[in-house]
């Protein structure tokens, strides 16, 4: 393999694959990326072998020419050892060749000697065969947006391993995506154009990769086949196993009739919360909400250190008066999922889940489980 | 204890006062912070034992009121939850009042309740024999430049606690500040208005809480006494130990005579050094200088990562060739200290010490020592 490359166009490149390696993989080749040199341009692919990324650099882009092909070939290159070496060289091009097992970077200034993996060692990553499913497309925003307000629900322990990813369920032209790590849950219903059925896990560590990478103002095309779902932005492909085993059904979970709506300032509320959580530990993350309707209050206390009571005025509360209380780190989260000046908490009794919800984000409803609250 | 205080005064006097606090500290009472209300102000005392900070809020400042004091008194409240409160709640002013072994902590919204320590089990800290000793004064960003020029080549090792201090030596109208943990030196020479006799060894700590406390235009008065400096920066005072045990002689180890010098941009020795050290390990963090009057090279290797060299342009070499090894952290360190766009390096031999140093800037000298390379 020989070749001359502009150096900005392969740091972008590169930055984007490597998403994808873990280092400490015991497989010697995952450390590094895979590099494949043909008479179109550069292929380069990055892979926990869960998750696979590739990204193609055509060898010429708007008639301006970005590759200079000497000869076709490939290797694998440590991934943390390459990236370096194409952010801090400091030429407009940066030849790269490869003899035997020895990786030469040439830049205006220096040329680095890598030992490189000879590409044969590289387990074979397919993305081709995602043409046979069903696909979407989706705006880069929607996308985003739909990862942001969802993925942070989903839960951290490998016990239930679906819960651990982001549930894709659709029927017709709704799809539903869920996240829950069982004390509280988030849903966000997305409008398809053409009708589809499916009802899939993703990992989560995959989505936070497709939102890392995917640009603003690029359209998306999800593929998904049994195993399988590949997220096409373009300019790269992210391809990632699914997680098996069946989501549990959860629109039972979210009730739809309230006997207390509080209607509250977002900043308000958060200031509030984050004052109550001074006094939190790791053990009592517990904030409670006073409730009549004509006061509101939030309060804390931690035996050891102290209590607190803050007064809420933006606010207006209908219903019986209740008291209830939460996880102060689960009510920010979604508070801050939504992303809305107003919101709403909807109650249905003293120990059942509250759902949060706000008018100017309709399709978004997030629900907590209370706790119990000794103080 | 009652006041009601300025809330944005409050908060830069205890971010203050609180860098000399370690909440892991097993004396109870030095997690927390010192409040002692008088007819005057408010003092605030954080301490380590080693280090004390002290600041004092006048009752006024520029005929604005800051505290409007009801009840003198004491207390001690732990460091982070009061910082934390005084951070983040929103009023102008906020009242704080003690009855018994709680502390109310009022705003306009919140009202926090926080266990507290009875003054009483502070350990007595003095701030006022000081003024027995030596002292001096200095510009705040004269003392600055100092400490970020010498404090990084102070030793990691307590094996000899008299290396982890900052050594400042008078004799006459000269004071020679000297840091070194054996394989490298930085010393920086200052001369004094009046003549003093001192040789004492700070702590790095203390050093460095002061360089984070100081700010722009102020005149810092350095008082010595036999066991003690104090710090005082006008609005707060750092006091600290002196580290016990004679500090080495080092004079003798800074050579006058060079038999090779290499005159050089620090943007291109900087950026071949970073290159360099992408190939370097924990335990390899050797780069060499290959130098003779037609070529200069900057070279690393590690076997099994592969190796780099690099032609340095901007450069100038006077002297006999000469091949010399240095860890890439020291050489890189000593030049940033030196902040200069050119730098002088100056060498007696293969296996000596190292000078480097630059004409703007020649009352600093870094001395580093070579290292063997198999290479």
């Amino acid at each position: 393999m020989k070749l001359k490359i502009n150096r900005v166009e392969l740091l972008n490149a590169l930055n984007k694959v490597s998403k994808a390696v873990n280092n400490k993989t015991p497989l010697l080749a995952l450390t590094g990326i895979k590099f494949t040199l043909s008479d179109d341009g550069l292929e380069l692919i990055g892979s926990d072998s869960d998750i696979s990324i590739r990204c193609f650099i055509n060898k010429e882009k708007k008639e301006k020419q970005i590759i200079e092909i000497e000869e076709i070939g490939s290797v694998v290159i440590n991934e943390k050892i390459v990236c370096e070496i194409i952010r801090k060289i400091e030429s407009e091009m940066v030849e790269i060749s490869v003899v035997d097992n020895l990786t030469k970077i040439k830049s205006d200034k220096s040329i680095f000697s890598v030992n490189c993996i000879p590409a044969i060692d590289y387990p074979p990553i397919s993305f081709a065969d995602t043409e046979n499913g069903q696909s979407f497309v989706m705006e880069s925003i929607e996308l985003k947006e739909l990862f942001d307000q969802t993925l942070f629900a989903t839960s951290e322990k490998e016990a239930r391993p679906v819960l651990t990813g982001l549930n894709f369920k659709c029927v017709g032209t709704t799809l539903e995506v869920v996240a829950t790590d069982t004390y509280r849950l988030s849903k966000k219903v997305v409008q398809m154009q053409n009708p589809l059925e499916f009802n899939i896990t993703i990992p989560k560590s995959a989505l936070e990769n497709v939102n890392k990478i995917v640009e603003v103002g690029q359209n998306v095309r999800v593929s998904i086949t049994e195993k399988k779902v590949s997220f096409d932005l373009g300019d790269c492909i992210v391809n990632t196993r699914l997680i098996s085993g069946s989501y549990p059904d959860t629109s039972r979970l979210i009730p739809n009739e309230f006997s207390q709506v509080l209607n509250i300032s977002t900043n308000e509320l958060v200031g509030a919360i984050e004052r109550a959580s001074i006094l939190l530990t790791e053990k009592n993350n517990v904030v409670k909400l006073n409730m009549d309707e004509t006061e509101v209050f939030v309060s804390s206390k931690t035996m050891e250190v102290g209590y607190v009571v803050e007064k809420l005025n933006e606010c207006a509360f209908e219903g019986e008066k209740l008291t209830i209380a939460f996880s102060a780190k689960y009510l920010l989260d979604a508070i801050k999922a939504i992303v809305s000046d107003e919101i709403s908490l909807q109650f249905t009794g003293d120990m059942k889940p509250i759902i949060i919800k706000s008018k100017s984000n309709p399709t978004l409803t997030e629900l907590i489980l209370p706790v119990r609250s000794y103080n």
